[in-house]
């Protein structure tokens, strides 16, 4: 009997109707109110996803999962922040491109190992099977390849997609920006790789937020320790993203995946245990080239000697002192081929709140302030593309800007400061009515000799309110109208921190407005 | 046996191989010549798709159909073209917002009628079904209902996308740019309809593209001229579809569209001809309200009314030069119900070649130099995503960016003007070997000073291919560094355009390098 009721509110019943029906067999033989209030529990679920009382589908108004809008405040943050990172670009020289939004899917294919189940494929509608881009680094080698462009200093910064567990208080979410840097080109040596890691100093240091670490290491440094310590080939990839979980697992944790589930000897996991703990500069690359096991592997001494001479770069680029070569430092995409380096926040204080931690994720998560930019060297891609398979060394940096976007909103929010959305100079306002006219004359005077001006789209807006909008939004002059003004050929204009007025005349009213904003 | 012969061409043998097997069995009986030409035809089409000689499978390097990459040149002047648009809108106290590049499906849904073919889908792999944007104006839309915001003035720019027919020598792509500036709220009437004509007005006169005119028409003044002229209120939409073909087609055959294909009377089709010829300004609405039939609409009257208003205004922001009232304008998308218009350039000579007219499109295409803005009032949509419907009053503009920037790469072309692609002011460069170090030491002085700079990434580069590099990026001055420099602690500056070349103390580099490049 319930059950029927619920068959005939699924099929078009509005919930409301039906909950007042339950009631109504409330009396009836061999049903407890315990099972009638289960039912009506089960109705109004229903009710909640039908929608309305008017029983006809309601619309479900809200962004796509792990997506976000950004509001006027936010979009006001994130021009700065990507003026800072745009200015320190353009400060090296690089030019810029832009790349569509999707691929054909093949492009993509073969590139990101595991991770490819993340990237998001369009419907087939007819035509090429395509996916939106997973990262700007993939498009940008095909980019190459296809214009045969063999060097170049670029940046782009655009959006990337990744189907991923969104995390969006922690600025993990699944449409982001990437803001990246890369030196396309034959050259000498470790000078373009120490540039990258200038400029990730320069861009963390200028955007002041807080302390940071740059992590340094090489692929090669990676697989050749791994020889040495007894793992063997086909473990290599694998041993590889065990020992990417050190910031995440304590050792213990990162042995015993090693050992129990990967199938690696307990000797060579704790040799493995022994090189991973080691920081350092270029004292150390020197330290582990003396090393017997080590400098066995030719790869490893040619990696280390590589960070050797990067390290004499970034002293004289002067950014040592965040810079360490750290040996556990081991990233995730399959196209690194030389040096690899990451930058974290040292300072937990400024970390947007971990929120997972409450919800069962592990507690080690608060403790990490996770990894802000990252990259490294991959000179095997562009040949990917080339029809000939023609390689062009390359070397790039990506600056994380949610997690930065996240850190410097709830800095705002903090501070007292208020973040202006508008760059609105002068008010036009009206002491009087009727004077619409005047004032649209007024505002097009303004406009047109590139004053920032605005007026309230009312024909008789009080005073009050003209003002009232000014002191919300920041705007700092007000250019009152009224009768006498007129007559007078003059303008009311007020300084809206101060509430003084002073009379100016029409001819002089432009230059004034420049003068008095012109720190603006 | 030929056939069989395709059949192994398919299943892996590589193309080159099999034609010799072909023929090789020239002299086989029973083949003709003939034949065998054939079979070698569609083997070597059969090759070019499966690529090159080597069998294995050839990657198609290209962007997806409709899109492409921007180059540097491209992407600078973008950027120029951008600067003006934010600029204007700027200076009309605008906010900006930015919203994802996908949608809920159902979001779409319903708002643009036949055009929703056109909309791309994603893949369904689990989770939500959703489309990539198909403009700004439902995302804009969504986004007041979703945060219920009554008033605003935003501006978006950001890329969207359409399954169309590309016509990318035109400036139509399936991906492409709008520049959107909208006013919601409950205003008194035509002041905020009036500035978006005047920023239309402002961007299109900045950015120097020729002479442009803008139309203007009501939705009210289409909709009871329909009435008053004898089309049944079911025929509206559809013939209102064919008046906006007459920037395309000459009357008769709209007239021809209307009688024969959706089935109006010709006396109908006549005196909408007489109405859709009209064009003029306040004049015109004057006239029109006195008119014996116009007049009969109640809808067209307030249309009349309102344009007479809107005309009052543009007067006060000077912009009557270029607006018209034109009872032909009738733009597509459904959900307008006010004020529309649409400004298009009018010099043909700047437009870019209609290189589709040569491959059988009709030769009326050449003559129309499309539009390259467009706009109006919907004052229902916020409501259709609003739970209790309520309405949000919104006009808005958007600019068609690509043609505009189709029009300027052209332009850049043909004038012997050098766009720059970078904006480094100073190169640091060497006259001797093995000085490297020294000049890593002087550009960190420089970056860290706010200079843009660049250097060569080699140890030992020749001079003449440093001053090379700065005259074929523009690059105006050049910092030498030399043994003799270093002893006397001065950098030879060398001035690019003219040659000269001046020693620098250390010390006043920097000042020195701002001061020639102050003007930048």
């Amino acid at each position: 009997m319930l059950a029927m009721f619920c068959v005939r509110a699924c099929s078009g019943l509005a919930g409301f109707r039906t909950v007042t029906r339950v009631r109504s067999v409330h009396s009836l033989p061999g049903i407890t109110a315990a099972q009638i209030d289960e039912e009506v529990a089960k109705l109004l679920q229903l009710k909640a996803r039908i929608g309305g009382d008017d029983g006809k589908h309601q619309f479900v108004l809200k962004t796509a999962k792990g997506t976000r809008d950004y509001n006027p405040k936010q979009m006001a943050i994130r021009e700065r922040v990507f003026n800072t990172i745009i200015g320190c670009f353009k400060r090296h020289g690089a030019e810029t491109i832009d790349t569509p939004v999707f691929e054909l899917k093949e492009t993509l294919t073969g590139k990101y190992g595991e991770d490819s189940k993340l990237i998001y494929d369009l419907k087939d509608q007819g035509g090429e099977l395509l996916s939106l881009r997973y990262d700007l680094t993939v498009p940008f080698a095909r980019y190459l390849a296809m214009n045969k462009i063999t060097n170049i200093k670029r940046y782009h910064i655009a959006k990337v997609y990744r189907r991923d567990n969104p995390a969006m208080t922690r600025g993990r979410y699944r449409e982001f920006y990437q803001c990246d840097f890369d030196i396309a080109g034959q050259y000498d040596g470790m000078i373009p790789d120490a540039e990258c890691l200038k400029i990730v100093h320069e861009i963390l240091s200028e955007l002041d937020l807080g302390d940071f670490r740059i992590k340094v290491n090489d692929r090669r440094i990676l697989d050749g320790m791994f020889a040495v310590c007894g793992v063997p080939d086909d473990k290599f990839r694998s041993i590889c993203s065990t020992v990417d979980k050190l910031d995440k697992m304590p050792w213990e944790d990162v042995k015993k995946e090693m050992v129990n589930e990967k199938g690696l000897s307990e000797e060579a996991a704790d040799r493995i245990g022994e090189y991973v703990s080691l920081q350092g500069g270029m004292d150390l690359a020197e330290r582990l080239l003396q090393d017997q096991r080590m400098s066995r592997s030719k790869q490893a001494c040619s990696g280390l000697s590589d960070i050797k001479l990067l390290f004499s770069y970034l002293q004289l680029f002067q950014v040592t002192d965040k810079v360490v070569f750290d040996l556990s430092l081991a990233r995730g995409l399959d196209y690194y081929t030389g040096v690899i380096y990451e930058a974290v926040l040292t300072q937990a204080g400024v970390a947007p709140a971990p929120a997972e931690a409450q919800n069962g994720a592990p507690a080690e998560e608060s403790v990490s302030v996770g990894s802000v930019a990252g990259g490294g060297r991959y000179d095997g891609l562009v040949g990917m593309f080339d029809p000939k398979g023609r390689k062009v060394p390359c070397v790039g940096v990506s600056i994380g800007i949610e997690r930065i976007f996240s850190i410097m909103e709830h800095k705002a929010e903090a501070s007292a400061e208020k973040v202006r959305t508008t760059e609105v100079q002068v008010m036009v306002a009206s002491a009087q009515k009727n004077l619409l006219e005047e004032k649209l004359r007024l505002i097009t005077e303004l406009w047109d000799a590139g004053i920032k001006a605005e007026v309230m789209y009312k024909k008789n807006p009080k005073l009050l309110s003209q003002l009232q909008h000014c002191e919300e939004s920041g705007i700092p002059l007000v250019a009152i109208l009224g009768e006498q003004e007129l007559k007078d050929e003059v303008v009311k204009l007020r300084i809206v921190a101060t509430r003084e007025e002073v009379d100016i005349s029409r001819a002089d009213l432009i230059a004034e407005i420049r003068k008095r904003t012109s720190e603006a």
